[in-house]
Formats: structure tokens, C-alpha cells, sequence
């Protein structure tokens, strides 16, 4: 099956909106087998809306249109494909039902032009938008080919797409296609292509990689009669990519979510620790992306941010002399800081973070990107140099990251030694 | 003029990199006064993208292509072009010069497939790459019309685009543009709109809007002969769009950069103020904001992240009792911790923020996304009270906001009282 996405609207063209539908669009089909080969962006304009989507609809089997659904005249997406399948726009009562209910919801007003969104061909598929007053839906196009109707807005489209539209389209396929996420820590991409280069080659399960800033993210895809079936061929493959890889896979999921803090939170939490911080060059960072996670409030007691130099001493009582004579960058400036946040705060755990983020600031012995994280706990304490690259924003990302990983192996109980190693 | 943007890419259609490319592009494309009417994404195929490319000379002037200038065997994007237009790829000795000297840099080996990354069709005007291998270049098409290359890699194209080709465009176009950029906080995308609309409706200059959550960014351009008269063009327009909308302006500036972080800052560092944070629900994200601003150390002294009851207590002395008496989403509770804060940290203005982020723990009283600022200098402390909607990260990134504007306020001795109401 192949897939085209036309994203419509000006505000993409003009660069005031991020496509994000594109990728989140084109990222879920591949999980589902499905080839995508172009994405198209044309603005609220009939002519051209008609052409990409003549043309889409040539080289597609399924066309997923964004955009365009809402009450105002240049929401012209629905009435231009209808001419193109040769029928009219028609008020829809199950569709108007829906806008009715989103529209009592919101306490508006009920107007022609909010009902203009309940008009479908009259063989469309409807698609119920619990996140807004726009419906979507699915569009027979003739020769067994369809569009599909999406609004533009991310928080509408998604859950859209994947309540309804995934279902839809695994159906239609006939197989059964299971998906694992397998998030890594520690190794590069390159690292981890050249480990598994041959089983990315594999037809059936496939294996794609995804990174982001330091972590490498592999979905492995198997497809088969049933969901059985599909694990079946899902876990030797797991089971090979975790004996060459190790300790760097933090977590297999069975969704996209999940990250370090995540898996942070869960390790601190099955180990029954209270976790503290003390950051300097990362100024909260660890602290506010711990608590992202939805409960982190059990295991997250609060932390210490210690930009200044005088504000080590005066929050985590590391003393001046020690700054003076160590460097405030350094492992023993790193450990006082942990050991104060651990006392202060009285948790099980306190991480610390000092480091030079730059642009300005480097020597020779201490370049842009040293870094120095301490470990806290009841058994000692210690610091894990990092030597980072890149600029200001990366250091701080990648300090946060190495700090949240670096949590999570102690309350694991893993071996410091060889994070310690990897961590570099 | 009429330009087109097309992505090459596999990783872009699998979506494993988001398309941030296209939204550069087509913004400093707008500011230029170049008109987008296509953005189009294939993948590294030679056949696609042959297409791809023929269609975007048929209908503009000038086709920009992101990515497949590397020297993998899947970088096709030169030869296809060279092709389209009746040329041969040539080593050219400038070019070749320009990737000898970033290999050396980076320590690398000068083998066959980088210099690759040094062909061009003979009348190629190259582009230099001071921060990767591969080169651009402006190839001309025949009548007129060009195709840009430009890198995949964000941090590679976009100085490329700004510090050579946008030149090249304003030369080409024989006009001047001048743009200024107005940030606004404090007032929603669709209260700005209706007092501006006839504005945005004017042609010269022209009025965009580019929004991001709780922030509104107008971008004012105008066109002459020369930069004097263009600025004599926008100046009028500047100054009745702040009479109209007043103090929610915070900053008009001559580039895209900026924001609340950055204008806070400036403030705190204008007024000779140091900062302290004390941070519950955002659990630190304040701090590290600030923190980001390059020069920040000079005012930004550290922070307390008290994030469980009982921190806020053990750090910024909040009595129990209070917390007990009023609840810790209160106006008292913000109150004592930004006291506590200031009186800790020795600064002159500190500022504190306790709410609910949900999504659960609501209660009629007390809704998710009730939230309290305190803000405490040696003139007083009071509280500030919000009441935001949405998920947890809304809310936590909307308080974050709400209190940068707040200390920015405070250190540009602005009316509390009027900014107390315009920040609900």
C-alpha cells in the first residue's frame, strides 16, 4: 500500500507553522507497512489543491489530507475533493450530531458555517473528532482508492488518526503488523547501525532507527497472520539486538513514549528512593524534565540549582576554599554539591551537575563541554567526568541526559564502573 | 518571484527527522517578499525526484533542495539536477579546495566519494560550507530559473541560506527589505488579529503573525529602493501597532532571536537586579530558561526546586502550618516561598510558582491550572494569581512564561496592578 500526505494550509507555506503532522503521520505509517513517497504542502488555494491532489491520487493508494476542515470560507479541502470524486458535499445527520455535541461542549454557538463542517460525500467514512468541532473522513475515490480527511491542528489529528484511522488501515491490509521500541543510551548512531547493520536489512521484522540529541530509538515492525504469530517472529530479534548491544538498551516498549526520565522515575521507584539534584551549567533542567513524568512527585523530593559559585555555598554548604582550590569545575566541587543536595534534602539519591556550556569560558585543561556529574548515595559518593561537544544548548541536553541515565543505573544497582566508561 | 522547497530525503519520508528545513526556508522566503507555494518532500530516488524537480521549474523561479550533497551513493540530488539541466558534473577546483580544507579541519581522510562533494556543473555559483564537507551551490536551469543546493543539516543550511544565498535573493530581486520583529505576551493570536487586521491587509510593508504557545511574534517588513526609505515605510506601522495593543509589546527587535528569557535579562541587568527562583509545579524549567541566555550568570544567583511539601519547607522555610492552613496552591504558600527564596539567596527579586499541573488532583476550589506567582523584592511580596488551561505541559510552560513577564515587569518598575490582570 502506498501513501501520500498533502498538508494544506498557507500558514505552512509562510513558515509560521512546524509541519509536525508530516512526520508524526509518516513515522506511524511506516509502523504499519505502509511506503510513503511524497509529502506535499499547498496552501489554501482550490487550483492548486486540486493538482497536488489529482496528482497524489495518480502515484497513491491513499492520500491522508491535513488541514482545511474548519467553518471559515478558505477551508476548502473537503468541497475540493469531492468534485474530484465526481459528487457533492451533502449535510451529513450523524456528522452534524458530532458538531452539534463539540459545539454544546464548548458553549458556542450553533451557525451555518460551523455546520458546513458536518458536509461529506455521501459515501465518506466519517472520523469522530472528540478534540474539536471538525469531523474527518475517509473518502472513496473510485478504483479502490480513498482520501483521507484529517484536521490540521496535532492534538485533533493525532488521536484521530490513531483511534481510527490505524485500525481502519490494518484492516484493509489483512495482516497483523506488532511494533517494539527499543531505546538506547550510551552509543551512537553509527555505532549502533554498524552492530546491526545485517538484521536492519531483514524483510520481515524490519528494523528502523530514529535519534534524537544522544539516544538512538529502534523500532523493530514484524507483520504475520496474528498477533501471535508477529511476536513470534518479534523476539529473537529482540533477543539479538539486546546480546550485541548490552546494558546501552534502557527499555522496550510497546508504544513511542517512555524516554530516560521515564525510566529514571520507574527504577527510582522500584527501588523505593527519593531522588534531589544540584545543577549548575544545567540550571534546573534535571530537575524540571523529571518532573515531566506524570507521578514523578513520589520519588522527586525537589532539588538545588547553584548557578553562581556562591550559591553552591550558600544552598549545598560546598565550601569556598574548595572552590578555589579545585575549580568549580571539578570532580571534587561535583561531589560536594551532590553530598549537599543528599543532606539538605535528606533523599537516598542526589545527582549534581557542574560543567563549562561555553561559548565562552574554556582553557586549555578545561575546554567548552568538561563536564562533571556527582553520585550521591547512603553507600558514597563519586563524580563521572563527561567530555561533551557542540554548542551551549547541546552540552546542557546531553548533561541532563548522562545525569538522568546515571541515576537510573545506581538505583539499578548496576555497575558504576562500566557506565562510568560508556557515559563518555 | 516564485520559489519551491524541495526535501530530499528518505529519512524525511520514514519520519525520522522532522522538516524543520521547510519551515526555516519558507519564513526567511516570506521575509524576503518570495512567495512559496509548494513544499515537497521525496525520498533519495533518482527517478522521484527527477519529477519532483521537473515539476517545481514548470512552476517557479527558483527550486531550493535540502539534503543529498553528502558523498553516500544515495546522494543524488547534483547529478539529477546536472542532468535536468544538460550538464555534466565537473570536479571544480574552488569547491574542491573548499572540502579539502573542512576535512583537514575535522581530521578526516581525503578519499574519492568526498571529493564527490566537490563536483558542480560548471557555471555553478558555489556556496561555501563553514560548517560541514559538502558545498552548496545556485545552478542555473535556463531561462532565468535556478535551483539552489543547500545541505540537510540544520546547523549546516541555515547559515548557508542567511549569510549567502538571502544576499544573492535581495540583489536579485533589485529591492530593499528591511524587517522588524515585535514579541507580544499577554495577549491571545485572535485579540491581536482583530485589532490589527486592517494592518495586516496593508501591502507595503507587509504584517505577519507567527505564534507559539501563550506568545504572539509580528514579523513587519517593507520594500523600497533603498534601506532608509524602507525603515521610513515601517516606522509609522511600528508605532500605531503599539499604540493599539501597548505594553503586551515587549521587545521589537531587527532579528528573529529574543523572547521572554532573553528580555528579562536585559531588564534584570538594566535595573542592576539579581535573580533567585523557587519552583514547585514547573520544577525548575524557570531557572533553566533563564539560564539559557548567554550572559545570564551576571543575574541569574540559582534557585530552589521544591517540588513535594515538605522541600519547600526544608529549603525555602515555608512554615507547615501555612501550608496546612491555606493549601499549597495558595497566595500565601507562593508568597512564603519567594521570600524564602530571596532571603536564602541574598537577591534583589525572587520569584516562586506553586499549581496545579494535573491532570489530577483538581477539586471545584481548585481546578487544574490554578496557579499562584509570588514575586518578593526588598519594596514587598505578593502573589500573583493565574488561571491557565490545558495539559500538564501547557501549564507548566505557560507558568514559566507568566513569570518571566512577571520579574521583566517588576524590573522595568511597571505598574504591578495592570500587568496582575493582563496576566489572566
Amino acid at each position: 500500500m502506498i501513501a501520500e500526505i498533502l498538508s494544506v494550509g498557507t500558514e505552512l507555506l509562510m513558515g509560521q507553522v512546524l509541519n509536525t503532522n508530516a512526520q508524526f503521520l509518516s513515522r506511524r505509517l511506516a509502523a504499519l507497512g505502509v511506503t510513503v513517497r511524497h509529502q506535499t504542502v499547498v496552501g489554501d488555494n482550490g487550483q492548486r489543491l486540486r493538482e497536488a491532489c489529482r496528482t497524489a491520487l495518480e502515484r497513491a493508494d491513499v492520500v491522508i489530507t491535513t488541514g482545511g476542515l474548519g467553518p471559515t470560507l478558505d477551508d476548502i479541502t473537503k468541497r475540493v475533493v469531492a468534485e474530484l470524486a465526481g459528487q457533492a458535499l451533502v449535510l451529513r445527520p450523524e456528522a452534524e450530531e458530532m458538531v452539534r455535541e463539540q459545539l454544546a461542549k464548548r458553549g458556542c454557538p450553533v451557525t451555518e458555517a460551523c455546520l458546513a463542517q458536518a458536509m461529506f460525500t455521501p459515501d465518506s467514512l466519517l472520523l469522530d473528532n472528540p478534540n474539536g468541532t471538525a469531523p474527518g473522513a475517509i473518502v472513496p475515490m473510485g478504483g479502490g482508492r480513498v482520501v483521507i480527511h484529517l484536521p490540521g491542528p496535532p492534538e485533533e489529528m493525532k488521536p484521530m488518526f490513531r483511534d481510527q484511522v490505524e485500525p481502519w488501515l490494518q484492516e484493509r491490509s489483512g495482516r497483523v503488523l506488532v511494533s517494539r521500541y527499543l531505546r538506547i543510551f550510551g552509543m551512537g548512531e553509527a555505532a549502533v547501525d554498524a552492530r546491526l547493520r545485517d538484521l536492519e536489512e531483514g524483510g520481515n521484522p524490519t528494523l528502523s532507527p530514529y535519534c534524537s540529541l544522544g539516544e538512538v530509538q529502534l523500532r523493530a515492525t514484524a507483520a504475520a497472520d496474528t498477533e501471535a504469530e508477529a511476536l513470534a517472529l518479534l523476539e529473537p530479534l529482540l533477543a539479538e539486538i539486546r546480546a550485541r548491544l548490552g546494558d546501552v538498551v534502557y527499555d522496550v516498549r510497546e508504544d513511542e513514549d517512555g524516554g530516560l526520565a521515564v525510566s529514571c522515575v520507574a527504577a527510582l521507584r522500584r527501588r523505593g528512593w527519593t531522588v534531589a539534584t544540584c545543577e549548575s551549567l544545567t540550571g534546573g533542567l534535571i530537575a524540571a524534565t523529571l518532573v515531566e513524568v506524570p507521578g514523578a512527585s513520589e520519588v522527586v523530593r525537589g532539588g538545588l540549582v547553584t548557578y553562581q559559585s556562591v550559591a553552591k555555598t550558600l544552598l549545598a554548604d560546598v565550601p569556598p576554599e574548595l572552590i578555589e582550590r579545585c575549580d568549580v569545575v571539578s570532580a571534587e566541587v561535583a561531589c560536594a554539591m551532590a553530598e549537599g543536595a543528599r543532606r539538605k534534602l535528606g533523599v537516598d539519591i542526589a545527582v549534581s551537575a557542574t560543567g563549562l556550556a561555553g561559548p565562552g569560558g574554556g582553557t586549555p585543561e578545561r575546554p567548552v563541554g568538561t563536564v562533571f556529574l556527582g553520585l550521591s548515595t547512603a553507600g558514597g559518593t563519586r563524580a563521572i567526568p563527561l567530555h561533551l561537544t557542540g554548542n551551549r544548548a547541546r552540552i546542557r541536553t546531553l548533561t541532563m541526559k548522562h545525569a538522568l541515565n546515571a541515576v537510573r543505573c545506581e538505583a539499578e544497582g548496576r555497575s558504576g564502573a562500566a557506565e562510568e566508561k560508556r557515559l563518555n
